[in-house]
């Protein structure tokens, strides 16, 4: 894939997205009419049962100003159980219901004869493109999403990304990976968030380290109380435990600081960080099995990683998102049509 | 009402129950047949718009094996904005969805004008007794937990309560209260649980300081897989503040183990705790305001009434619970029913 | 060794103190003259060089009115790479100067070549019967204390316990262990805590289930104010990480709970817990090693050996106490004195 | 004060540093010789008996690879209680144990018949310039640095900065402010860092957007070990809370990323919030009083000034800090020999 803009010295995987990281999936349905514009994003960190092998991982939330769902036990287990779905805050809850019915569909034994299963939905609140008190997305909406779920996926105004807007732009879903090369040894790490957050007139807009702010002009969105939030999902396939993944899972925020984020007390600021290394059995007839353990000693690199890409897929998701006119008539638009002013920091 | 249990040295309030707490309203809807037992508990922090009228609040998470829904927010802003709803851990996301309605019914702007709402919702697993994934409570049945809410409610296997067990016998909603005296003035403290936690054959049960464990001999259980959790609701009127109301919530715990409790493996034990005093207001047009602060240096009262409060409400639900055959045909029985291994540590 | 009191059903290690746990070493030194009551105990993880082999661990603190030095780099990297030194609270921060001066004597490298050394010191306050402005421990004491550590030790007024009371009684340190067998495996779990909270005139001590509070009419201290605490050391030679031994710590606050404690506002509650096995090197020269990981599945019986021994432990601390005079002519009694209210509940 | 970069759009107080908040005061002490280069800075939120007036004030550890002392209690209390002192790894708890002596001499009732008091005392390692393990800061040092300390002071390598390096440059103490208007009210907020983070190589530094890392070609300082940190302490005099202030404590990250820390394993960063206002009496009589509540509606502009303050005051640190040969050798220039390559970016 061609690349848009390159944060930082490491390279990419091959395609620059979340789906680099072996095993990952993800799957969109967007809903779009005239007055619904949302969807659901679906991340499988693996195709198999997630319930019955659950992978390693860990949240950080730097802003709780939200409404996502799953991450007490999440953290209290350091495990992901199901996929994990992205949509719009007052839909979370019903996502999360549809979530719940499709892991009974092949768990017959949930609640039954063995514990209860955690949906993890995280959300940003669409509201000021999408009629968002609808909640159009349906049972049927959240299995397609996890059943399309494939190695390649679209970026921008798609799945749970449709109705999002970042800086006063339209926003959504971004992408963004790197090659983590240490001694003879190559791990992959990606990241991909969901943006919704930022000033509605752009003017804190920091991009690839310059400030738009001041150079865009002829943009006036009438000024709307900020509805945002950022989440971002983090995976690698280093075997990474859960104490050293929520280290991983705090650096993202760190990407969004550089795009000109301050943490707004309106925009939840939430991360989720998973290993594919390590795999936890549901219930296991075992105390003990050997597993691989890393060195906090070569952190570095994928803290640095996380940092860049996030920055980066951040940026993605809004060169990737086009116009869109809210239920309401106001017009987001692409950053895109404003490459004029950072043509200089892109990719050739 | 009469006193079953008294645990501690301090005063109850009148009803010896949360509703105690001047303004706090509980209302249950209960669902039973033949395989469906299971239901809804509201809890009313005030009888008002609350998400117009916050109430400072706090939450702690003693073990994260739980589904609960809201803790995020909570904790991030100090704030609860919707009534407090209980059920169990799989329909726990649909009665948030429910919840979610009823505050859209009286708030219009929700998500359209101003922020979204955050639905706070606690949850034990009633797998056990209900047909858990046939997912029965409507959004009737939650409108009508919370509109039927009053100042007075019944214990036991209701509301919430329906399909919860502890320590094997049948467990549910129980509740206490406490007056507390410092100088001259006076202040009301309440707990409501939910209880469902415990081995389940009883074996370790501490009823009032005596170990039941090893008395109870006729009734064998099949022992099965802790599929528990307790939750907890603390109330008070005094003007304590997030941090103050999270040291409140974390005392419960030591109630919780001084029943038998070492925070099982498979158990969540989730507190969230409350002021009806210092409420906040939704968008404020003023930054300032006055509000009483309550000084650390008189907290030990209330940490004490908590721990107390906490253990006599578990022992109440239990007390108050009436025997129950699951749908697969267990019988949970009444703790009542072995009374004579604990008649003289009852309240005459 | 003769065990004194039975808490729950598990069998103790041969001496049933922490010691049981395979390379664990404790080690005292006792300062006692007419205004000097205080002390220095020192647990060693294991006999050779923490920094550079550490022990993987993780810390809890159920309530924060406390001093412990090193607690944040311990959460974050999940290790600890000094001995453990208990002491008073006013001493911790020069007692923890003196550890990094043994440190250094081993290892010329910190802070030259190599990053700092985080030092682990946990405290209560002994100011009741010692003259605790003195600060008289020195970094002899120190290095005595661990230079002294054994595989066997005292329990009551010794060591960091010499100057501490509990519930009114002379306190200090007391220990317990547990053997918690597991299908065909046996692992070892040890508790050590110095005991320093309580109410002044034991109204609220709980003796293995007793309520004391009410039977001990003839021991009036004078009602001082709070100036507890209570700190306590949980080793397992089961490979637990940190996120599970984090789980672990917080268990120990419900045995706690047990001997009645409602967690008071002045007296700090904070556990450290460690594993024997798994050890991580100080910079090591490969990415990936090959660890044991335990299932959490299986921790149910460490949680309930941990709140069990934790109980224990802290009897055994007042138990083995001997009476005290405190500098300003307080007689803080033994326990023992007053064995008639329970010496149906003590082993025979 | 003629300002020497300009970060963000609002204005600062007269003096450009933390002390533009009213009653805010800071002093030095700097011990340079052959081998010794280190020292200690004292910051006192007021001029009063600080453990009888304590501070209203929160902590966050964004990345806890450090050593700082006294952030336990802190966070349980919600207040600070003494001067706060920066000083280096090291020597933290020697500094810390002469600050215990410092509030001793003013209230003789510490730990005889009141509690002990929280020292709080952040650190960096300055182990690349100083001979660190010599620890040579004296009790009168921390005396001295507490009671020269005014209402304005000096930044770059003076007092804890005195060794401290910043991506390579000499790094040490800076700050900067800023007011905050909203509607007809001002507040001030102040930030005050000891920079001693990044690369040393420069190779991650961003100078107000500038990546400057490809652009030194010619400074290739051995590439060492990270063994950094940055402690940042903000002070405001807006009524703001323990929780608002935590807020407030986590958005001085987003200014440390902006200057291209990615949070690196070696290097804590810890940050101390406190407020000049609502200041909370040590035992008081009284339950109950009035203060002032500031609504979180309102706090964006103050997480806006933080983060821009932070930036500032990182970059006033190298700007300030003159070169320094380490006492090995090394030679630490000044950022401000590079001034060609950000020139431009500096205010006139």
């Amino acid at each position: 894939m061609k690349r848009l803009v390159k944060i930082g010295e490491y390279e990419t995987g091959l395609k620059n997205n979340i789906c680099d990281v072996p095993g990952v999936l993800v799957g969109h349905v967007t809903i779009m009419d005239d007055v619904n514009k949302t969807g659901v994003t679906a991340i499988l960190p693996h195709s198999g049962n997630l319930f019955r092998e659950k992978v390693v991982a860990a949240s950080d939330v730097f802003n709780g100003f939200g409404k996502s769902i799953g991450l007490v036990q999440l953290d209290e287990l350091g495990t992901i159980e199901t996929p994990i779905l992205l949509s719009n805050a007052l839909s979370a809850s019903k996502v999360a219901n549809s979530l719940i019915s499709y892991m009974l569909k092949d768990n017959k034994d949930i609640g039954v004869t063995t514990s209860t299963v955690n949906p993890l939905v995280l959300e940003c609140n669409d509201g000021s493109i999408n009629q968002t008190q609808n909640r159009v997305i349906t049972e049927n909406d959240v299995f397609d999403a996890i059943n399309n779920a494939s190695d390649d996926f679209l970026e921008g105004g798609v799945g749970a990304g449709t109705g999002m807007k970042c800086n006063g732009f339209k926003g959504g879903i971004g992408s963004s990976s790197r090659i983590i090369k240490i001694k003879d040894k190559e791990y992959v790490l990606g990241v991909l968030v969901n943006s919704n957050y930022g000033a509605s007139n752009g003017s804190e807009l920091i991009f690839n380290g310059r400030k738009l702010g001041g150079l865009i002009k002829d943009y006036n969105l009438a000024q709307e109380e900020d509805k945002g939030s950022i989440v971002i999902v983090i995976a690698t396939n280093a075997p990474l435990d859960n104490r050293q993944l929520k280290r991983i899972a705090k650096r993202a925020e760190l990407g969004v600081a550089r795009t000109g984020s301050y943490g707004g007390n309106g925009s939840g600021d939430i991360m989720v960080a998973f290993s594919t290394e390590n795999k936890v059995s549901h219930s296991p007839n075992y105390m003990e099995e050997n597993v691989i353990r890393f060195s906090d000693s070569y952190l570095n690199t994928f803290f640095r990683a996380t940092v860049d890409a996030t920055e980066e897929a951040i940026l993605n998701s809004m060169l990737h998102a086009k116009e869109l006119r809210s239920y309401n008539g106001t017009l987001y638009k692409s950053l895109m049509e404003y490459r004029s002013l950072f043509e200089d920091l892109l990719e050739k």
